[in-house]
């Protein structure tokens, strides 16, 4: 069940992706956070928006009279505001699906960010946009004759991890992590409660307690 | 063809990656930048020169009375001003073929920097002297017994791509792309112009027109 | 044998991984830096202490009345000032057993720094406790479920190099040696030396001397 | 739930890798055929047997006074009639968890076979006895000392399936599906239905009929 | 330019892949020959025809309405006598897109093999059939809801090599070697050619001269 | 040191690389075995020599008035009666240094096999000779321009193990050992030894003994 407004705001604020990945593990969700190749341009940022879901497949031409961008660009003029594109690439070292025009294009839109597997470009220009992107590497070269998008909103497995459209996708510093929409509030209010209990067990421990002794108490580590 | 001066000036004031792969990829020539795992030391920094090639090979051993350097050595001491040594060491992950010395004495000649498949040392000695070293990894250890220089100014593969002593190397933070020396005249120009036709698309896309529309008028992405 | 104090802190003050790797190399210890995966989390720190070694195995549940993390809590809370705890997860991608409150408990303990061929997160949270940490990835999975500890002090194999518990550990930029503690006190002293070989390198070659004729009289390269 | 003898006496005679997996898929379970890199020592032979798994890890070293092998024996002199080791070892290639004297104490408590991740030894005197074995590979290492099991009748990872204890393995040629014993019984009916339906449409293929009418008429490819 | 009949039986007859691999890299064509990955499931069939390509896409679900085989289906059904469907997977250990029933369908309409880079299956009734497929893995998964054609008779890159509809495949125990149809003719006879001098050769390496003395007179090794 | 003639050929005739492999792990000597991916082109052939090792670069390219083969044809050359060819490609699988001439050379020397980590090819006519060939792959390709021979009779690393010319060679089916000359002879009585006790332990597993009794008494597995 999707979480409201108010909900949505306070995850945004206080949650991050460890946490979040520790309370999908206990709601035995154990297959939510991409694998760790996957990295931010800029470690800083926080991405937290809804999946839109881009399938692209390798190919080795383009073929006449056909626009190879086509389904990308329908995908992107179609972005909502606080949504997020999610390129899945099969991890390909050759298509780079990302770049600054896509960047410009999608703040434009009010696009919260960006997440593939496969390769940026551009990424001086995106930094300065300030623009979340998570990408599986950095390389310049165009995804035309190497890929191109054959659905859009179908589900995709990106960075190990099966994404639908809708899904909410939540990204900082130390990688990403899928919250199914079907259990995203029941996720997010857990998360919120973890965050607190969290909170007492650091300042134990910098009081100089025992691990053991904290652990004991608070079951967290 | 090569360029004369005023173009390669040009060239390195105007130019990055992005924009010389998909000309390349325009003229045919789609094998041209180098695979992402050959990252800047300094993602600030831009490399821009002549290819002189060194082939290494791994070894377990140094023989009796053997210079395992030899090569490397002369190689860097025939170096010319605007030249970087291009080191192909198979992607290895135990040769680190480039550190501070090597560094401190490609200065002395002028050289424009370094791009090898395999490791980097010395790293904060070589980020202080601002010159760009583009790498296959970051590691301690030394040549000696690992890996030596079987040849120079042979072709090579780098990186997945061919290099020749001579070509043109361009390299920024996402990544490098080498200009074959044939095509450099031609290549340059026409990378030129289209920073222009990018330049115009960008502002369209900022003024909040939709992607298909700009693309449609300028066959950008 | 193992290096008086004076020593150990001369070697922290002057040594860096590149002169201990090729000291090493010299004494016929060829396989004591990590694999270049291995990095650090914040490259401007120093990491310097004794191996406390953790043994990790893939899991795939928690039998019930488990405690999963029983072994790794006794390692650190057994933690002597200037230990690092070395944590061989076998490079899994999916294992991450350090994070911010491993990391809270060992800055209490006194702990010089955390090695692992696992998955850290929390990084954020680590870095600004300036506490060195050396891992094979980021992410924010939970060990709980995926990987336990089912020996301590054990020898293990990470990042590539075997590593007992009281073997010396240096850290920095370019990556991390081990000097296995028979050999510490030679090594050290060795390395010591070496440092000033190399310094009279340096300023010859920016002195604009050839390279052949400097290695020729310092055979350093 | 469980298929009664009958049914599964069928299964064995009928049945093939292939329908077993086009069935679990049409069911939604679509992660339990084995990766492609497990193969058969002799492809001619079908393993059918019921799961009894086994947990190994990696270990660098063998305790004074440890029986390295203690936990692999109980699972071996445990094995009932028809029951099949399935031996995870995270796809290491220095584990052989199998060879010719494991084999030979299986056969002699009626074990239907060995299936594994890790290396298989003794290949020609396993072949010679008939007994089917799905191995990751071929090395002649002990696992003493290299790896040891550590949990037995533990849920498992093996050759990227999840397989428990007790689960249904069938192996051929093809490779291994698991058919997890909760939907057994229903997954083996359905699958003798599929058979039929195939040999229909193998006899039109047969004469001479178009792909395309084919299946449209039987929806079977 | 293609072969004359004539010149196509002498070849099938005559040729082998080594031989046409040295002569394809003598011509400069140097990456005509499939990696050693992709095998034939019979190492003494030769496959010997043109081929047709179909490109595979990974996939994650059947769209409602949607026929997942629809132009593999196209792909057999048009097959000409002695057209060999290249099926490129990107490698892909998850699609097996050859088995028993398209094997059969092949075998009716002259087909001359199959190649793919994904998975085969329904080994046993495919050698049992002598038809030539080779393959990148042996596996029991149905392709559809894994993998689907995307377009036929389009450039692929399959087992590392380019080929195009019409193209020249032969394959043998040696592995798989791409003929392009522009230089076709030349090829053959330069290979037929070349059979005769490796006759030689062999004759004299038999007879017990020096490899050094027989390389000198025939150039051949 | 060197084992006699006598038992040399009471080796040969009794045993098997798992006995091998398991008293070099008795004697210390941990890494002998050959990575699993290095396989016999027929596993019913037994290789047993000593090394004569060449040690290959890769190359992209052929110098002018370069003999390319120069160092291989010379190692086979001078090839003794009893002598292996190990030749160390690291693993390359775009060089297959080994064919069917260099066995007919081979032959007519009395080499008494080969062993290489790059391709074999030529394998039929191989196999029809009965020469002992151990490859990490098999493929068409000629090394002419892809590597040559740098060095022979060096210390290499070949399927993860170093050797040395003069070591001995042993393959089976299992797999490939190397002996150290150094520890040669008591390393073949040892495995003479434990050859006995294996054959009491088969003996009693096959009377139905517990695995857990016979592993008591015997200390074998």
């Amino acid at each position: 069940m999707r979480a409201d407004d108010t909900l949505l705001a306070r995850a945004r604020e206080r949650l991050f992706t460890a946490v979040l990945s520790d309370t999908l593990d206990g709601m035995g969700h154990r297959d939510q956070a991409f694998r760790p190749g996957i990295r931010p341009l800029d470690e800083d940022l926080v991405l937290f928006g809804r999946a839109r879901t881009g399938l692209y497949a390798e190919v080795y031409s383009v073929e006449p009279g056909e626009n190879p961008y086509a389904l990308e660009i329908a995908l992107i003029d179609d972005l909502a505001p606080g949504e997020v594109p999610v390129l899945a690439c099969q991890g390909s070292p050759r298509i780079a699906p990302w770049g600054e025009l896509l960047t410009t294009a999608s703040v434009a839109r009010g696009g919260a960010g960006c997440v593939t597997d496969g390769l940026v470009r551009d990424i001086r220009q995106i930094r300065a946009m300030k623009f979340p992107v998570f990408h599986g590497g950095i390389g310049p070269l165009d995804s035309k004759g190497r890929g191109k998008v054959i659905a859009i909103d179908v589900p995709v497995l990106c960075g190990g991890v099966h994404v639908r459209s809708g899904d909410l996708v939540f990204g900082d510093g130390d990688g990403i992590v899928v919250v199914p929409v079907e259990i995203e509030r029941r996720c997010l209010e857990l998360a919120l409660e973890k965050v607190e209990g969290e909170d007492r067990t650091r300042e134990e421990l910098q009081a100089g307690h025992k691990l053991a002794d904290v652990f004991a108490r608070h079951g967290i580590l």
